[in-house]
């Protein structure tokens, strides 16, 4: 039911190299059947292009990773984007730094993210529909707008408070914990006055990781029965799932709600690989426990981003909310960043660190995390 | 996948005849595996029994059937009623009329709704768990309390209205439409104030049906195809989905959600007759439009009785709720008036006349519907 999960992302890799000066790139060279394999990308340079008028030149800090990559490769055109074919730059958001601006409401030195798309340099119009935001958090790192103060930071946000709507004291279950969104979800839960949080993540350094980022369980979904360890962690039913995996560990905390109990569905990578699709058979458990499933598109939270950001920085910085990135170093090695999501490799934010980060300006009385 | 829909029903009823003075019973000789058969139930007469202190004499007037029962029947306890095995009375809310009480709250002559279980005369402590009712609108066909002035009534109110949140304007889908839940719905659909409503249903006649209650359109899902036609009746999207169905219907209704759309989950009964469940695979449409798919607990919902069943009669007196109902004549036909709701046979709420109404009581100014 599921494609192998092992590829040798080394030699693909091997022999490149991105540097100052040559635009690199990575493409579509063919839509992924299952999972993403080496044979799916291909590497391409160019001269680095000038900005026309209306345009800035980007030069790019970091790339996140997102599972819905691979749907991008796909040509689905998922969440709205522009559908891809093979030959296409695959569509990535990221930091970058404007190098030359010839656009009146940007300037030369500041700090972006948005759509950048797998590219070690850019030139753009900074349309809306690229979603870019100034990077102001000057006391933090850049990196972490490819994670907390970035997308995956609304998606938690905006999935676990506007989609899902937490109860004090929710006995709440989240699973791919460790991963970028999950582990921003289970320390929202705790800030937002969860009972008990239980994550689910596969691998005992996961769930290490998971204990100390403040789950009460851990259950590790490669080596545990799920169904019998939720039954032992949750006697009285889960009040709230936050589900970034679907498939059957979705199955197993239907089975499992409480009363009144919420499900936010944010992700279902565990049937991203399948070649055969999942087929939920009890959502009618919904019925029994008068339960409630919703989704959220992240792009309807996106007039909120200010005040969403605002607060996740101001937790960063009481230490309440710990960002967690898996930093791989080097555009050339972007591909094999990409596979880690689906292999359930990455612990936190997976993203690529494709140049150092600039000096930050001067801030008063800041710590640089 | 399906069982076959066809059995001899008459021939179970032949022979048989409830009648005045004899206790007769339907009760449980088999579990039934996928639709129910003739020989899953056992016919049985006895005394009819004397009240004991705190306990009422009830004679049955009608008796409801409801989807539900074939889980009863298979000892599942569905719904947290009473687990019930091989030679058990089956359950089933009915009206009846109290003929001796020898209980301080109820007196001789009440008609009541309430569980009384297949039964022609019943004794009962009338305990919280049975949900007994007095029925009270005494210029309207006692038997609308086996429907809108009943538990279909409550479940219709409580899911359209407290569990699927309507906003004005809705393009509103109902499957089922032409049942008895379904029928009230699309006609509460009009008095929220929805957009289009379309129903679905099968054959023509319920087609007719559900037209002449106020759908906009009415799709058969026996002679047309359903995708295409929901194509067709909602270019741009479905804001709310009624689900009485489940099954294929349901999907077809997540392919063509539109933005903020949501699902009202009641019933499921396409799926009760496979043999092999039904798995959801396109459940991930909720994300992508930020959909909600709610189930409901009608028991939930007892503690606001009055005021809905003050609401719905409040209605049905202005002529915006049209009763519809499916009376199947004779106690000897229960498993018969069962087996319609799964072969889609029955048109609005399905019940079985047990005896003649009694005269109601003389109301001010009241028609009798």
């Amino acid at each position: 039911m599921t494609a192998p999960l092992t590829a040798d992302w080394a030699a693909l890799s091997a022999g490149l190299r991105a540097r100052d000066g040559v635009a690199c790139q990575w493409r579509v060279a063919a839509a992924p059947v299952g999972n993403v394999r080496p044979t799916d990308f291909a590497w391409h340079e160019e001269p680095v292009p000038s900005p026309d008028e209306g345009e800035v030149l980007l030069e790019t800090l970091y790339l996140g990773l997102a599972p819905v990559m691979r749907m991008y490769m796909q040509g689905t055109g998922a969440g709205g984007a522009r559908k891809l074919a093979p030959g296409d730059v695959i569509h990535g958001r990221g930091v970058a730094r404007i190098l030359e601006s010839r656009h009146p409401d940007w300037r030369a030195g500041e700090i972006v993210q948005g759509q950048i798309g797998w590219r070690t340099y850019a030139t753009t119009r900074m349309t809306a529909g690229e979603r870019f935001f100034r990077v102001t958090s000057h006391d933090l790192p850049y990196a972490l707008a490819c994670g907390v103060l970035g997308m995956p930071g609304l998606s938690a946000h905006a999935g676990y408070f506007a989609c899902g709507q937490p109860k004090p004291g929710d006995v709440t279950v989240v699973s791919g914990a460790a991963g970028g969104v999950g582990s921003m979800v289970i320390q929202m839960a705790r800030i937002a006055g969860a009972g008990r949080v239980i994550g689910i993540a596969g691998g005992a350094e996961k769930c290490r990781t998971i204990r100390a980022l403040g789950c009460d369980d851990a259950i590790d979904y490669k080596s545990e029965d799920v169904p019998r360890r939720l039954a032992e962690t949750c006697p009285k039913g889960i009040d709230y799932y936050f589900d970034n995996v679907g498939g059957e560990t979705l199955s197993a905390c239907l089975e499992r709600l409480a009363m009144g109990a919420r499900i936010a569905l944010c992700g279902s990578i565990s049937e991203y690989t399948r070649t055969t699709p999942f087929g939920l058979t009890n959502y009618t458990r919904l019925r029994a426990v008068e339960g409630r499933m919703s989704g959220f598109f992240v792009y309807n939270h996106v007039a909120r981003w200010d005040e969403v950001m605002g607060e996740m920085a101001g937790w960063i910085r009481a230490g309440r909310l710990k960002p967690v990135q898996d930093i791989v170093e080097g555009f050339e090695r972007m591909p094999e960043a990409l596979s880690r999501l689906y292999e359930g490799k990455n612990i936190g934010v997976q993203c690529c660190r494709v140049r150092p980060e600039p000096p930050h300006p001067a801030v008063e009385g800041a710590a640089r995390g």
